[in-house]
This record gives C-alpha cells, structure tokens and sequence, in this order.
C-alpha cells in the first residue's frame, strides 16, 4: 500500500481540463501498487486511473513503458492505453509529481489461478512478446544477471538471519549462473513481473494485462521462468505440473520456443526465482518499523530456486516437447 | 488509511450472488475510512461501494446507520442506500466480518470549501433534520457531553506535552459545559461528523452526504454547530463569517432554529470544539510507531474553541436573526 499523495478535486479538475476525457465525477485513491499512488476516476466518459509515480519510478523510464503499453494495446493486446493530453503528451506533472491516465480495466485477479488461468496467461504473454516485436525503444532489463550482484551486495551478510546457510546457497547460486548465463537466446520486450495481480480475469475469460514499471528488453524465455515459478506452485510449494503444462503448450502455440529457449528454460527458471529472492531479501531487510506492509517471504523463493535446481529438462514441467518446440 | 482485510475475487463474486446488483466486474480497496476497509465495486449494474465493519464499528450499531440512510434516501435525502440482500437484510457477513454494499455516490469533496459550499450544506443539513424526524430507531450519542469526561481521563494527563497549560484549559471548559449543556432543545437524528470529507459536490451542486457511522439521536442545533466548526474557519485559523452566515442561512430557510437554539448555539460550538479536541487528543497519544496515517491536529481545535468562548450571539457569527430565527 503506498503512502498517498492527495490531489484536490479543484486541482485534478484543472489537470483533466488537458485531457479529452470528459467531466470528472469522482474519484478514490486505490489500495493498490506499492510504489505510486493510484487513483479510480470516474469521468462522464468512463472510468481511468491516474497515477502519480512516487520516488522510485525513474522520470526517464516512463516514456519506454506508456509507450509500450500503447503500442501493445493498438496491436491487441488488452491493457491499458494511456490517455494522451492535448499536447500529445501521454504523461505530465500533477502535484509535483509525473502522473498519468490510463483507461480502467474492469476485470479482478485470481487469488487461486487454477489450470485454465495458467494456459490463459502463457498464450496472453507469447501473443505480448509478438506484439512487441516491433517496438521500437529499448530498456536495459536492471534485474537481470547483471544486477543481482549489487543486491547480494546489500542484503547477503544478513541473509543468514533469515535462515541458515542462506547466505552462502545465494552466492553459490549467483556465482554459476553468473558463468553461464545464456547470450545467444531471442530477446524482445518483456512485462518481468507478470504474476497473478497483474493479469485480470472476468470469469475464465482474461481480459487483461495490467502493470508495467518492470517491463524491458531482455530475453523473452526468462518472462516465461518468471511466470512458470509465479503462477504453477501451489501454496503448500509444491510445483503443479499441470498448470505448467497448460502454461508452456499455450506460449508455444502462440510463439513456439526454440530447442535452445527449452533447453535453457530451467536455468532461467532458477535466475527467474534468484531474481526475486535478492529483491524480497532487500525489501526484508528495509522494512520501515510499524510499516503496514508484511514484506513477501523470501523463503518462498528459496524454495522455488531448489526445485527449479532439480529440474532437467522440460519433461520435468509435465511438458513433451510436441507441445512447444519452433 | 486503513489496515485492508484483502477479499479474493472468488469469494466476493460469491457473496454478491446473494444480492440483485449485477456480476461483478471489478474491485478495489480504497484509501478512504480509517475505520473500516472500503471497496469500490464495479458491476453490470452499476458502482458500489462494500464496507468491511472492523474491530471498532460495534455490529449493534449498523442496523442504526444503514437503516438510517435506506429511510433518508427514501425521502429524497442524496446519501448511499444500501442494497438488500436476497434475505432483505442490510448487511450480512463476508471474511468473518459484517460487510455492507451501498450505492457509489458521484462527486468530490471540497478541499478548499467556499462560501456556496457553506450554503448548500446548511440546507442540506436542515433537510437531512426533517427527513430524519419520523426515523422510529434510537442511539445514544455516545460523543455528547456524557462522553466527554472518559475521554479527558484517558488523555488528559499528556495535554500539557502537545501545549503547556492545555489540561487545566481542557479541564476547566469541561466543567463549565457540564454544568451549562441545554437539556431542552429540540431533538432528532443527527449526522455528527459532517466535515468537508463527508459532503460530495458535483461542480457547485451538493450530490451527497455520505459516512454516517456516527449518527444517532442528539440535539439538532449541536450537528448545525460541529458543521460551523468544520466548515466556516480558514486555513490560517480566521472565523470567516461570511461562510457562517450563508451556511446558518441556508440551514435556517429549510428549518428555522427556534429562539432557544439560537441562544445555545455559541454554547453547542464550544461542545462541538471540545468533542473533536479530545478525540484528536485520544488519537494522538494513540498513534502505532511508525503509521503512515498522520494524526490530526488538537491544537486546531484549541484555537476553534477559544474562538467560540469568544462568541456571545450571533451576530458574531455575522447572522441577524431574522435569517434564522422560527
């Protein structure tokens, strides 16, 4: 939950005076996203969220993802379309703040993503990848490889008071995938957060793919690590073969992945699940005293790097290769 | 801002099958209520919002208030009515807790309340006071005079920490309405917490009053007094009189204040000032280490309640009688 910035009505009304998105009605500051303050607005033309992007939001990565979420949107991908303002601009300031509108979604995330979310979301994320083929900026991915040291940097040496031996298990694992990280896989534009509260469902039916801050140029194979080890275990930890199969078959027969994306897929599965160890590490050690935020567990993502160090080969997600391969 | 009881979509859809409002299409937690978590609810039918009653909303009480705004709205009082579920009942339980859902209301708060703001609250107010006269249910204030002293015993004691001398002022001003509260002036249902956050406008036009979990029976003229206090001071703490006598105007041409009211209502502002310091100043002892919701200031009512000390009549408030008298 963010720390709010209010806007007064008056104030907002004047900023929407630069926007062709009708008359304002209302509006609510949302409980939702960690990093910037959201709002729900109805206007006589419909419902938008305007957000105002808070401290770590870099100003010179929001032209990359509102761009990105027009491009994808005008190529049919359903998320949202950043309204642009009378100058053309699809962000400006509000409150001292860079802010933005983009149209509502309707739609609610899974709580419990059954095997139907997970093939609905791998054939959502290959059919992301094709549209964004042909975006034309680029974003250097900071959380890939390359960043995970300066996290382990940060949040090692206390790593063990989270559990024990943690500390030398995360720099083992850093050390090897640092050596042999692929370099030769398809890269495109990728969402590299995509977990189940950014993907929304009206009913079976997913009607959308929410929340971009993250997104980036990076290999397109590790979004699908990212969202095998976000979306197929169950909340006991165990790996759900079967939503792992719905999830692979459905990318592959949208964008079928090479033999070298299958092959590496559990590598990456295991940076995908390092990745996320360091930065709940982090965010667990930098807890503000009395926050209302419960930092999410980093053990659960130890518990995912084990079982992705197990994995061989694809036939180990429940997947034969008919399924996915080029 | 409140702690949020998150609710999965599963579980809501469920819940609202037992209501006539539409299937649901989208929630989110919103950063309004301090008290309870609030979604907003977007349907086929329509926007609603749901409140989930936390730990100090006594579930005795909510017959009371949203049965209360069902017979207000009846009687063409803009306020939320709630929906009846299948059962008829007004509220039931949804995450272990009482959960209501209510008509959204358009509209916005006024940060900066002008002097027709003033106005369309005193008729408001009055209008609200006659449609409540045949409301047949009844609740003690529990925040009148009779309140007042438990709350000094709880803070009291820290006053002079937040300004030096604050506890023999608060102290001596208790005493003083103790011994001087009106036991003879008309009654009814009161709002009791009508502050600008509370009344929602559509450009110049009032389009609701909302938040009614502290209504109950009280004298009619101290609500016209707390609604004085919030409404008609500055920012820089100045009494602007001429948001006083458009809002005791406007209230006295819908409902006319006896003689006997007008003479108390001097005293009924220094009661209404004292209600909200001490509240404030329970709060402000009260405050978990490290909460991102700032307390809000006693010292604001201080300075209200020496001004009103200073009222005599109420021309004071810039009023000749004849706008408001019976």
């Amino acid at each position: 939950m963010a720390v709010y910035t209010d806007v007064a009505a008056e104030e907002l009304a004047e900023f929407l005076r630069g926007y062709d998105i009708g008359d304002l009605l209302s509006y609510k500051g949302i409980a939702e996203g960690v990093e910037n303050s959201n709002f729900l607005l109805h206007t006589s033309c419909g419902s938008f969220i305007l957000t105002l992007y808070e401290k770590r939001v870099a100003e010179d990565d929001l032209p990359y993802f509102l761009s990105l979420m027009a491009h994808l949107a005008e190529r049919g991908v359903s998320c949202p379309q950043p309204a642009r303002n009378r100058n053309g601009e699809v962000f400006s300031r509000l409150a001292g703040r860079p802010a933005a509108v983009i149209n509502f979604l309707e739609g609610m995330w899974p709580r419990r993503p059954n095997v139907g979310h997970c093939g609905a979301v791998g054939e959502a994320l290959a059919k992301m990848h094709l549209a964004g083929l042909d975006f034309p900026m680029f974003r250097q991915n900071p959380l890939s490889v390359a960043g995970w040291r300066p996290l382990f940097d940060l949040a090692g040496s206390r790593a063990d008071s989270v559990q024990a031996g943690l500390r030398d298990f995360v720099e083992r694992e850093l050390g090897y995938l640092e050596a042999n990280w692929p370099a030769d896989l398809p890269v495109g534009v990728i969402h590299a957060d995509l977990f189940p509260d950014n993907v929304f469902f009206l009913g079976d039916r997913l009607s959308g793919l929410i929340d971009f801050p993250f997104s980036c140029n990076d290999i397109l194979a590790y979004d699908v690590a990212i969202c095998l080890n976000a979306w197929c275990f169950e909340p006991d930890h165990s790996f759900n073969a079967t939503k792992a199969r719905a999830l692979l078959n459905a990318y592959g027969r949208a964008r079928p992945l090479s033999e070298g994306e299958q092959a590496a897929l559990p590598l990456l599965a295991r940076g995908a699940a390092l990745r996320f160890l360091l930065t709940r590490l982090v965010d667990f050690f930098n807890v503000p005293p009395g926050a209302l935020v419960k930092p999410k567990d980093p053990l659960e993502y130890v518990r995912k790097l084990r079982f992705q160090q197990s994995v061989k080969t694809l036939s180990d997600y429940g997947v034969t290769q008919a399924g996915c391969v080029a």
